[in-house]
C-alpha cells in the first residue's frame, strides 16, 4: 500500500479522518506510524494529498488531511474484455486498477463459458476492494468503473457506439501485422482509446467482422499466445507507452 | 496447453514418442484426442513440429512425431530481477517463459528479505515444470536459463561483465523521463539487451550507482508503481515491441 485511499465517508469536520479497518491495521503494523508522521493519502476519484497520524490504538487510527495535491492524470484507456475463467479475473482486478483504466466491460463471447457469469468475482463487493487495493498500491484516484454485459450482439449494437463513440478503438489480434503506433500515430493526442481482448480461444469470426464493423482496428503484438491476464498486463503497458509519447 | 513439450529422453525410434505424465492426461482429458489427431508439438530448445496420435488409452499416449518447422525465434531479452517476495515470484515463473526470456538471474538486493532465498519456488524442480508451463501456452521451446545470486556485489563486479558484457543494459526507475526507446534506437537491430527490474522497494542508491558504473541506462515508464509481477510483465511486453519493430 503506497497510498491509504479515502472515502468522503472517511471524513469528519475539518479534514479528520477516522479509520478503523484494514486500512488503520496498515497504518499500525505495516506502517508502524506513530502520532506525528505523515502518510500519502488519496480522496477516491478525486486529489492526492498528506495525513498526518494524530493518533492510533488498537481500535483506530485518526488522520489529520490535507488533500493539497493534484489528481493524478485520469487514465486515458478502457478496457472491453471477454470475460477470462473467474480464477484469472480474480488476478486481473487489482492489476488493471494499477495499470490505470477508465471503464473496464466484461463482455460474453463465443469461446467465454456461461457460468463464469455467475462468478462471485463479479459482485461489486468483492471487486472494489481489489480495484482499491490496486489503486493504493500504484498512487492513483481513479477507480474504474465496472460494467458487466451478459449479451455480446446487444451491447455491440445497442450500447457500444453511446459509450465509446468517439474514442479509437484498438482490438489485440495475433494474426495483424498492424502496431498499435500505426493507429494510434493518427489520432489526436488527447483521445482516449478502448482496448478489446478476447477469450483464450479468440473471438469468432462473426465477432470479429462486428466488432470491426463498429470502428475497431487491428493490431498484434507478436505471435505469442499468451494467458489473457499476461495479454492485459502487456497491452495495457505497450499502450500506456504508445500514448505518453505522442 | 498450446503446443505439447517433448524432450529428447521422450522419443523412441523412428520419432515415435511415448508419453505417460501430465501431458498425457492433458491429450485425453482436455484435447480429448482420438487416434488420428494430429497436435502441435515442439523439442525443448528446438524445432517445432506435429504429433499424430497412435493410440490413447488410459495409461500413456502414442504420438508419430515429426519436427519439421522451424525453431522459434530466440528471446532476445535477458532479465536481472531483485528476487521478488516468494508469492510473487511464483506466479512470474510461467510468465516469464511465455513473454520469452533468454536468461533469468534472480539477485539479493538492499531491500530484499535474506529468507526469500530459502524459498522452494528457487528450487529447479519446482520452476522447470513453471516454466514449461509458459512456453506450452506461448507455444516457444527455449527454456530461460536461471541463475540464483545471493551476493549483489560478487555478482555485478565479478559475473556481469562475462554474462552480459557485450549487451545493452537496461535499467527500469520510475524517476527516469528516458524511454526505453531512447536507448534501443541507438543499437544494433541484433543486439540482445539485459533488463533490471528492482525490488519493490526500489534499489538502494549505492545498487543504482554500481549497476549504472557497469553500464546500465535508466529508463522509466510512467509513475506508476506498480507490484513486481505487473512491472515485469509490462517491461517485458514493451521491450518486445520496441526490439520487434526497429
Amino acid at each position: 500500500m503506497n497510498m491509504i485511499l479515502l472515502q468522503p465517508d472517511d471524513f469528519g469536520e475539518g479534514g479528520l479522518a477516522v479509520l478503523s479497518d484494514g486500512r488503520a491495521r496498515h497504518i499500525r503494523k505495516v506502517l508502524k506510524a506513530e502520532p506525528g508522521k505523515v502518510l500519502r493519502i488519496g480522496l477516491l476519484n478525486g486529489s492526492l494529498g498528506k495525513g498526518t497520524v494524530l493518533s492510533v490504538d488498537k481500535y483506530q487510527v485518526c488522520l489529520q488531511c490535507a488533500l493539497d495535491a493534484e489528481s493524478p492524470p485520469m487514465p486515458r484507456v478502457d478496457l472491453l474484455l471477454a470475460m477470462p475463467r473467474p480464477k484469472v479475473m480474480k488476478r486481473l482486478w487489482a492489476q488493471l486498477a494499477a495499470l490505470g483504466v477508465g471503464r473496464i466491460v466484461l463482455v460474453n463471447a463465443g469461446k467465454v463459458e456461461r457460468y463464469y457469469f455467475d462468478s462471485h468475482v463479479l459482485e461489486p463487493g468483492f471487486y472494489n476492494n481489489l480495484l482499491i487495493e490496486g489503486l493504493q498500491q500504484a498512487r492513483c484516484t481513479h477507480l474504474p468503473e465496472v460494467l458487466v454485459r451478459q449479451r455480446f450482439k446487444p451491447f455491440v449494437e445497442d450500447e457500444l457506439d453511446g459509450l465509446f463513440g468517439n474514442q479509437l478503438k484498438l482490438l489485440a489480434d495475433p494474426s495483424s501485422e498492424k502496431r498499435a503506433a500505426d493507429h494510434v500515430q493518427l489520432a489526436d493526442p488527447s483521445e482516449r482509446v478502448l482496448l478489446a481482448v478476447g477469450p483464450e480461444g479468440g473471438w469468432t469470426p462473426y465477432e470479429l467482422d462486428m466488432l470491426q464493423e463498429h470502428g475497431f482496428k487491428l493490431f498484434g503484438m507478436g505471435k505469442r499466445i499468451l494467458r489473457t491476464d499476461t495479454a492485459c498486463i502487456g497491452l495495457l503497458s505497450m499502450l500506456a507507452e504508445v500514448l505518453n509519447h505522442r
